[in-house]
């Protein structure tokens, strides 16, 4: 860490400083610059909280040189992690997934024949929402746990694993017992009590990133998952808010090689929330796998005109094949399989 | 509703959507345009989803007329709300209140003692951070329950109402029974279980604005929490984020103006999170006054570079003392008492 | 266009207004909603000013249907415009187009070395910086007409077509003499007499989205172009601001389908200056051409470690060559040369 | 400057860079970390490029401690810089001023008009605009310099010293000859020939933040034309651009503050552009007031609904003579004169 100290910091304040950094059992060192000191503290820093050294008036700037997460941290764990999500492994040098289904489970019969289209157009998983944050209350809200058993009846048909957004801890017993991949929505990536929560089970989590979220809070986001002992998480990119009037949302695919070189965790790509568009799906998928992502989530329905909710997001079931039979040879480019 | 139809839609693209619109008792009128058609829905449309409408490859854009909230609307409800917070009153031509304390709650000497001092310089309630949100698991977490009590202890001396985040829907009881205001944080503006759960009790909540959030999506949350029932909502602006690096988020003080314009709800302005830095304070709260805010809510530490969290956001009372004593003249210019 | 206006309009207010478009020539239907009523017009509404129209206290919102630009409009031009430059041509379904080079050009033999440098590898032009936006005064800014010449004799030397910044309309003659490909910068997009003085001339210009500008903008920034007779308009993404700081700037690769589907004209990115980080140019290169774009403009110095600016996002040649080898791979998946 | 290195940098490499800076003559540091070594540099870095640095694949992290501006910077020049437009002296102490005009001229008559008006109000400059940056090339585009010599007869008979928008250097004999005030517009913020040409002229300069730039980019403006030996640089904020869409930007008002703590200059605010609607003018000025600001300028139309540009921000006489009027008082509050 290194604390930048106005020159007109009296001796005393600079020795109190020191000693209560050396107390800390931290190495300092001082440099006289010329318009300013600088200290240089070695040692567990972690601890300290920038915002409190930087109450300090003589203080004029803190700087970490230590990222603050460790576990998801790629210095001390070189190697990719591979998620296993009910048999199907991801990240590293696996399969690229695809995940398709639609935004809002809708019924038992709908659920069951849609799986089935993305199962045929080669999907690996199923995603569907049974609990839906809405923007607002007079929306449709999901058919709750209804919905969470039209997915495990899907995927006893089809054998699709299913993946679903969980919205509150209260929830947790039943998608721990149902759901094969836990979703934390963009709206609730820093609702910490939920991401503790689930932490605390042994199911695969998918941690989408916040509409503004920097990386690194992203990655903090998955430190307290991990912190609480369940190392499996996999971030998933859905597009940050701007100024942009076109899109919904900007997709940010730079976080592709970023989450690689930082993190040992996979990332897997959300074109349809990303861009709102299903025109932009195609092209937004291919991206990403040239990008490098492990895997895609893809809404896809029979009907996106009678969608409950998103359809203007959702690829038919035959667009979603041909994104699938490019993406295949987009994937052979980069000597990955998918 | 506003819908904007291509050119080259077929006559019954064109049919069936006007059917659909009629089915749901909507008037329709159609405009045909140079390069597009227009159709323009009178009626009840908050059921109606654009992104299904979307969804259609003829329709071209879908815009609302009608603003998606009808509780927190001004235009239902043309007088002020004002809101009682165990005695205080907030919002219309009430007195400005300024709502003082530390981040975090350290213990129940110290936070009696910054009670004792944001009472003596003229400070209407108390606030105190029992559960923190922090961007890392390995900060300090705050104190819990016995945090609450520590503050509960403060308002049997000092008198004042007290004010703490709630972070989740299992610690509500709780602050039931010993919170007068409960504050939902940035981060929780659109935890929309929570925004339900505390839409069923009968305590004022302090609504933050998330760090993204747009003023619809935020008027929105509060049509949340007024949809169950509770209509005593205060809004509360801390920053907005931005590419801006000099403060820690761009506080944004039109949205005092708008929020008046837009509901019936009272608005209070807290420059310690919009700015993150103490020396912004004061210049931020006279401003915030001649806006017209209904109050402020400022983070008070006696020993700031010793503060568990937050320090360099947080005034020394005196200063905080000053502050007051400036808002209270520049109140009296726009006609309100502070 | 739409207009919303209230309710409370006296009738006399509305006779205004549609007496004054129907003198436009414009047609006007009046749809009475509940709770606004709005207008409708048909007609040529690009004269008209939204902010004028919205300076009426009565009127809520005003909204426009069609798009503001026309001469960059798909909608009056559905065949993609091929731009020539020097003999290449760009767009369409046209061979992708590999444009390397140098950040600054820093002498005649450094450049002509790269030049051949980046021949090699497989690029169709070369780019080079002679006047170069820096932020601070203190800063190398370019060396100039030199510069320029510099880039010349490369050009004899290897047969490329040469791209260089202008940033004033003062060295027009100079760019109109010696260089094939101008380029207007980020900073400039805006500079609306320097889009008209590119406007005037015959040669192909390279377009930058500005850092902070919304793609109807930059498309509008075209528009001036063309209005003034030059309809050689290339459009070059390289990235916009957002809050995030592990990228330089937030690329935003969507723009290549819609640039697609709004205009005619072919699209370019710029992964240097997108992301800062020569370690992400190769995976956002490939992404950039599995999202269908019309060429890559990529920073290459022999030696980012003595460049004179932008180091860090320069590439190596042999990575540079690494790229254009991936990248010709993928292009054939999605039925493009390169 | 700090210099954050990998641990598995070779000995070699680090004497390198070592000896690279010493050679500049600068004094170097070696603090040896846990997880990186880390150089801090004292002595005059300014010339050093980060970027280039950065190129290293060594280098993690290049962090400035001084900040790049050294003109503006307060460090080096404690006292408030006084500018004197005409007679006016803005900043310091010295009384709040406050500019009104029109956004567009639109004739001598209407000029005058609004000139006697504005002065009526208390006025002490008049705005106006006489070559107007309109994103669309279909808008109107200023009366040019028939625009200037209206004002500058309106100034003959009112004595109001007058401010306009000069786009392009080509103008700069016009604007020395006949404007007391030049402004440089948000979009020509880093139009940094345009900045270098006021730079060398002696009049004074004010000069708009861009949408989307930073304070520190905002200062390097001010230290290219303060470089050039022009000192009389006036900071106006104008908004910014973020996701919001109740309002045209985001007033950031912590500017002011800030600008007074790094720099010497004054600053003034611009509520008009910030926000795009009359309607918020009134309590965004009287925040900026009470802030510290040291002047306004605001639109002002005798008939905004008739306007040839911009006429939802701008604010009838009447409306502005009310402004001005509350203003006066909070001034008192602060210290200050209006």
């Amino acid at each position: 860490m290194i604390i930048t100290v106005k020159k007109e910091a009296p001796q005393q304040e600079i020795d109190k400083l020191i000693q209560g950094f050396e107390k800390r059992g931290l190495q300092v060192t001082l440099i006289h610059g010329d318009n300013y000191n600088v200290f240089g503290l070695v040692g567990d820093t972690a601890g300290l909280d920038d915002k409190t050294i930087r109450a300090n008036p003589f203080v004029e700037e803190v700087t970490r040189i230590a990222a603050p997460y460790k576990k998801a941290n790629r210095l001390f764990h070189p190697q990719d992690s591979i998620i296993d999500v009910a048999g199907i492994k991801i990240g590293g040098n696996e399969k690229i997934v695809v995940i398709g289904g639609p935004c809002s489970i809708e019924g038992a019969n709908e659920t069951l024949e849609i799986a089935e289209a993305v199962k045929d157009a080669g999907a690996d998983m199923l995603r569907g929402g049974a609990y839906k944050p809405r923007t607002s209350p007079y929306a449709f809200q999901g058919m709750g746990t209804e919905g969470v058993l039209a997915m495990v009846e899907a995927r006893k048909q089809t054998g699709l694993p299913i993946v679903s957004e969980l919205m509150s801890a209260d929830k947790l017993d039943e998608f721990v017992e149902y759901v094969d991949l836990i979703q934390i929505g963009a709206r609730n990536m820093q609702n910490f009590d939920l991401l503790k929560a689930v932490g605390k089970v042994n199911k695969p989590v998918l941690l989408k990133r916040g509409l503004a979220n920097t990386i690194e809070e992203w990655i903090m986001a998955a430190e307290y998952i991990m912190s609480e002992g369940n190392q499996n998480v996999i971030f998933c990119e859905r597009g940050i808010r701007t100024f942009e009037k076109y899109t919904r949302n900007t997709l940010d695919l730079s976080v592709v090689p970023i989450i690689k070189e930082k993190t040992h965790l996979p990332i897997i790509i959300d074109p349809s929330h990303a861009t709102g568009d299903w025109k932009l799906i195609e092209s937004m998928s291919l991206a990403a796998i040239a990008a490098g992502a492990d895997g895609l989530i893809i809404e896809v329905h029979n009907n996106p005109e009678c969608a409950w909710s998103d359809g203007a997001q959702s690829l038919k079931p035959e667009r979603f094949a041909e994104v699938i039979r490019k993406g295949k040879a987009i994937a052979q480019v980069i000597g990955r399989d998918m």
